[in-house]
């Protein structure tokens, strides 16, 4: 039987092992052992470990998992931010970042620009009372991209703020130096290739700390999903509560794959196809490039304004060819493309995609 | 291979059809499509219709899907109780959720009673100023269970509280009338017998009626996760994030194999399995019913206290024959066992694990 291959921003194609991973994890009871048996420790220290090796976590950064990456957002702000938090808006997720800080009952000041825009870091002024700058890495909504050296100099220009980042879509593509960051986070259903349903959550002691000072403060800072309750429990290789064990499992194993593959080799490949569909769109006249600045383009959610054409047109066209492409996000819905680019999309799927798409006439 | 079968009261043995319909959802790209499309909506449709269906829920209550069931104890006191929550605790999970009410900043009550032990409900005595009675129906770490008259007691007793009920380790054998209770949860790792990481949330209009007046006086009732923003999407067949689609996906499945089943078949094959099971118990040397007053035994998961031998001698002395059992729960972990009692455990796996335990010695 042939399948489609999706082409999606998430949840998107699995990546090409999953399948088998699936598959030894029922051979091997993964469902049904204890979430405080030895068996899974083994598990989660094993994907704790072979994370922090593809992604280039430090050492002293912790790693624990969640339900989702929106759950990060709501723990984030319950746990690292007393009074106010400071985003960077340009899309519908970071937008929603910036909304659950008001929703806890937080002060939430942004920078809002336009979407499909990136950020000039000079017109970036963060209040003296913000705790943490909330950062979206990938738009994944609009395909805008913040620059490691943007939040770099974020970095500098503010050394006292906590700095989380967003990298929802952009993992394992991104490459960033964590000790510049105080935590990041996603969800596997995006560049990792795997089903839904689990998000993880990186971050450095400052934030431990932070955490720590609103309990002690008599603050409530949540309850199972704390980061005190996470860390009391991930010292153990185990989680608070009874978690997505299969998916915590598939994790390490898609980690292990792509450490064999190597991770340099994963992100020349992701820009060489990023850079093969930016100048497909540049050249085709039923496509025009929707973030408009080099720097800006995202690598791994490739945006595009559709010329004198519908989404539905491109998407009935690619079906028979078993191609599946996302639509433009919310309003974008009928006049924009989006083409996820992860690792398990291979340059074949890519070059069978652009010289179909070549062909296409509105 | 031969695999073992756990009896462990969660995770557990995955129910018999479980491996077939994960292939089928690879098959079928369940994993791939997006939470926005028609065909997720159709799986949530089809799912949140078939639990309703087979757990007799009537068509007015609300159901959605939550990471877990410890995420529900925290998002019912978010939602569902400003200042006050009242509980009966007899044991860790019950405990827990009493400790949950504290760490969100309400004042929590309760009635405890010894571990292994059930209520007598002419004691309870709620606070008028409680908002919200908590009662976890089967304990899963003692094996107590609240009856369903009990809770109904309740009811007519305290008619303007809101109850909730912790049906974790009891679904689907539990038979209740919804129409008496507020609310009801559970996870999906247990008696459903399906991978963990799904949680179900019912509740009905005087929950939803509660977290909009919270809203309404301007407090928090979290984010994603409160009910206004499950409803707005639930109404649409859709989560408020990307949520364990394929998680979602064979739950929907479990129900239908065990609606062709019959939910009465089910319960009744529970009930004689247990029967069985607590006889044996009374019967043999080494093993003594844990749960004392027969009304308040368990039906899924049947604890003992060891006699004059160690859970490791016992789980030992099984292995070989590829059953696995589970151990006491915290400070009982030696001294006894827990046998979960689920529809995917057949009458000949209990045939054959009573037969092997009959012939133990110490």
């Amino acid at each position: 039987m042939s399948k489609n291959i999706y082409l999606t921003p998430g949840p998107s194609e699995l990546y090409f092992t999953v399948q088998d991973h699936l598959k030894t994890a029922i051979q091997e009871d993964v469902c049904s052992i204890s979430h405080r048996s030895q068996a899974f420790m083994d598990i989660y220290q094993n994907t704790a470990a072979r994370v922090k090796e593809l992604l280039g976590v430090p050492e002293e950064y912790y790693l624990v998992f969640t339900n989702t990456a929106t759950e990060v957002w709501e723990r984030l702000i319950q746990n690292c931010a007393e009074k106010q938090t400071y985003h960077l808006v340009n899309g519908s997720f970071s937008k929603r970042f910036y909304e659950f800080s008001g929703l806890l009952g937080r002060k939430a000041t942004k920078l809002d620009v336009p979407f499909g825009e990136g950020f000039d870091i000079d017109q970036v002024v963060v209040p003296e009372e913000a705790e943490m700058i909330c950062v979206t890495q990938n738009e994944t909504s609009s395909g805008a991209a913040l620059p490691v050296d943007a939040i770099y100099q974020l970095r500098e220009k503010y050394p006292d703020q906590l700095i989380a980042v967003d990298a929802v879509s952009s993992v394992p593509y991104l490459n960033i130096d964590y000790r510049k960051i105080d935590s990041l986070f996603f969800s596997v259903q995006k560049g990792m290739g795997l089903p839904a349903g689990l998000g993880v959550w990186i971050f450095n002691q400052r934030c431990v700390e932070k955490a720590n000072s609103l309990e002690a403060k008599g603050l409530s800072i949540g309850t199972y999903h704390s980061i005190p309750s996470l860390l009391e429990k991930a010292v153990k290789h185990q989680t608070p509560a009874t978690p997505n064990v299969l998916g915590i499992y598939l994790l390490g194993k898609v980690c292990e794959d792509m450490l064999r593959r190597g991770v340099e080799q994963i992100r020349q490949e992701v820009e060489h196809k990023a850079a093969l569909t930016y100048n497909f769109f540049e050249a085709h006249p039923n496509f025009e490039c929707f973030v408009q600045k080099k720097e800006h383009q995202s690598q791994t959610v490739l945006v595009a304004n559709l010329v004198n054409c519908t989404f539905q047109q491109v998407s009935e066209y690619l079906k028979p060819h078993l191609l599946q492409v996302g639509s433009g996000y919310g309003k974008w819905k009928t006049s924009q493309i989006r083409i996820a680019n992860f690792p398990t999309h291979s340059k074949e799927t890519f070059f069978k995609l652009l010289d179909l798409l070549q062909e296409f006439k509105a």
